[in-house]
């Protein structure tokens, strides 16, 4: 038996009736346990992190490119956090920076045809783990769970655009 | 209405009968949403990250000490993620790290009083961050999500149990 994850021995300190805290405490568990096999296989197989994965994700999903700036946003991260990600893609020739065609100031990173043979091997592996982790929850429940977390992300959005709007 | 994030957008490309992937997307969706939230706020009051805040948690919750590896399990991130984060937490003399009593070839890591001080700041301000952003999730919302994110994560322990145990 694994031992429990700090995840899991936070929630037995929770008051009973903090149930906000202790959905979100699931969700980190679960999250952290799933995101562990990934990084593992994707360091395994391609000697690789996911940040670069999901930079490659973003990019193969905007073929007309992203400034760094949308790159960053896209992924809910700062610009800082993807430009030692970018400058080493750039460097192996998976993407490339080039000039907008509509607006000279803007540089734009797109993929290179090797950087979206890439993310196709990067992208089957990638369904491939969580095929395999989540192999014990029926489509009843990946439904259920996919429902109740939809629901959670629109409570999120609004509260976000709450707060953004007010600062 | 801010931008959809990639995870958001990721799911309207799958096959409909993709239920685990369609699940873990919008899991993702909403950990990096929370995460955010977190992170700026912890950013702004503590000039902190949340690794810091994750290794404090760890060790309020063992007040007897870690060794660097079980900090590591409980994290579930490899040493190597942690050990630049321990280093400066102890030149911060928030942490110590002293031989056990029981074997003098085992080095433990241990709050001093003022790491469980800012722990205690720390998680407080954390709490309130997590209040916020699902204030708009009912109980039962919230209840119901739990259920079906510790059903997941039953079934991902044992995923992981028999991948480890062919290892």
């Amino acid at each position: 038996m694994p031992d429990r994850n700090l995840f899991e021995t936070s929630v037995d300190s929770l008051a009973g009736d903090d149930h906000r805290m202790r959905a979100w405490l699931a969700m980190v568990g679960c999250f952290t346990s799933v995101e562990r096999s990934l990084r593992r296989r994707f360091n395994q197989a391609f000697r690789s992190s996911l940040p670069r994965y999901d930079v490659l994700t973003a990019l193969a999903q905007f073929p007309d490119g992203l400034t760094m700036g949308q790159l960053a946003s896209k992924l809910m991260v700062s610009k800082g956090n993807i430009t030692g990600v970018v400058r080493r893609l750039q460097q192996n020739n998976y993407v490339r920076q080039s000039t907008s065609a509509e607006d000279r100031r803007v540089q734009l990173v797109t993929l290179t045809p090797g950087g979206r043979q890439l993310w196709d091997r990067m992208h089957e592996e990638y369904r491939s783990v969580i095929g395999e982790v989540l192999a014990d929850l029926s489509d009843e429940d990946s439904l259920a769970l996919s429902g109740k977390l939809s629901q959670a992300q629109e409570k999120i959005d609004e509260f976000l655009q709450r707060n953004d709007a007010s600062q």
